[in-house]
């Protein structure tokens, strides 16, 4: 099942993101595969955080994975030892991927099997935020270091995200941050936000997260 | 001179980019001024580096300052304090300025009497490196937390900044963080570029920063 493959991404041809991601969306309920959407700035440890969550859900979920970047192919291989299925998806130097950019991905992929699809987004706060990928959910993440202001600058994204992973928090004794400040600036913009402090490098948190996917995965198939 | 204000940039209606930065280039050298353009992830630390910058330069330079963001104006109150002019630039939710854009956000400043303008470009590592400003120079910052593989995922960036700024040099004792290796992956894409480990909180290496902001306005008024 451990496959690493690169796909490089061509721009999208549809003028209605919105339609696509739709259309995408209902695919996928269709064939009871769960879309999860994570996005971040780069280096807030989105790769780090999804290999931890796929070691904890990989024995009871069909797992793959689309690692986008501009460039390289660091990621897809660091998840590809969890021995799940990953594609690296490089997109030419887009700054995000739409609907029908996660749908050539999906196909690179191949979710016949699949119970969770993950799309690892470009590292990017503002962009990923404008375009649907016709994900069933979005997720991200900001880690201690990037600041506490961070729903103050780039509200779109906080307001957007299904749950919010609060990561690094093993380096907050050394960072000014107000997890408190951090945590009501997010809620303010969205006050259905689901917000789990982690620690992606000693695996802290991380069960709170794969017991939020285990139980959105459910509620996808159940309607 | 110290001043605070709002203003809300269009989008540009121009479709020849470069040009428009060689033409705001030539009228920046024309006046003497020149233009840092300072780009980096989000929470890298532009403002307290600049901060810190403008304290050394202030008493020789007339600094004048563009703070872009897609919401807040938290920066720009932050840059307010050290005296020089300010002006917070809001992109209306674009996620890079262009010429067109830079040229609004001068006008709005201000630059008659300036020897130094900064642009604090929107915190994005991947779309500012799509559009020359009409910068005199551009310096980007990539912080400890980030990692050290960051030149192999957003290689354009690395690729025309003329100075790397390695901030948070302080907490490199808690991150996986190959230092060397960092810098030879920036020098590998980009061999002329200029590297300066930083701790913008308590000050170390701004000295040498401040140096080369020296340097470099003095050879941009020589010819």
């Amino acid at each position: 099942m451990n496959q690493m493959r690169i796909l490089d991404i061509k721009q999208s041809i549809y003028e209605n993101n919105d339609q696509q991601a739709d259309l995408l969306r209902q695919m996928l309920k269709d064939r009871k595969t769960f879309l999860l959407n994570l996005m971040s700035s780069p280096g807030s440890g989105k790769t780090t955080t999804l290999t931890q969550t796929i070691n904890q859900l990989k024995n009871e979920l069909k797992i793959g994975v689309m690692e986008a970047d501009i460039d390289s192919d660091v990621d897809a291989r660091k998840i590809s030892e969890t021995g799940v299925s990953v594609i690296q998806l490089h997109t030419g130097g887009m700054c995000h991927l739409d609907a029908d950019m996660t749908k050539q991905g999906l196909s690179g992929l191949g979710i016949d099997e699949l119970d969770l699809a993950i799309l690892e987004n470009v590292g990017n706060l503002v962009c990923p935020a404008e375009f649907d990928t016709g994900s069933s959910k979005n997720a991200m993440i900001l880690s201690i270091p990037e600041g506490d202001d961070k729903p103050l600058k780039y509200p779109l994204m906080f307001s957007i995200a299904d749950v919010l992973l609060i990561n690094k928090i093993d380096v907050l004794p050394y960072f000014d941050f107000d997890l408190e400040a951090c945590k009501d600036r997010a809620k303010k913009l969205n006050p259905n936000i689901k917000i789990i402090p982690i620690c992606a490098k000693t695996g802290e948190g991380i069960s709170e997260f794969a017991d939020w996917i285990r139980k959105e995965v459910s509620e996808w198939n159940r309607y």
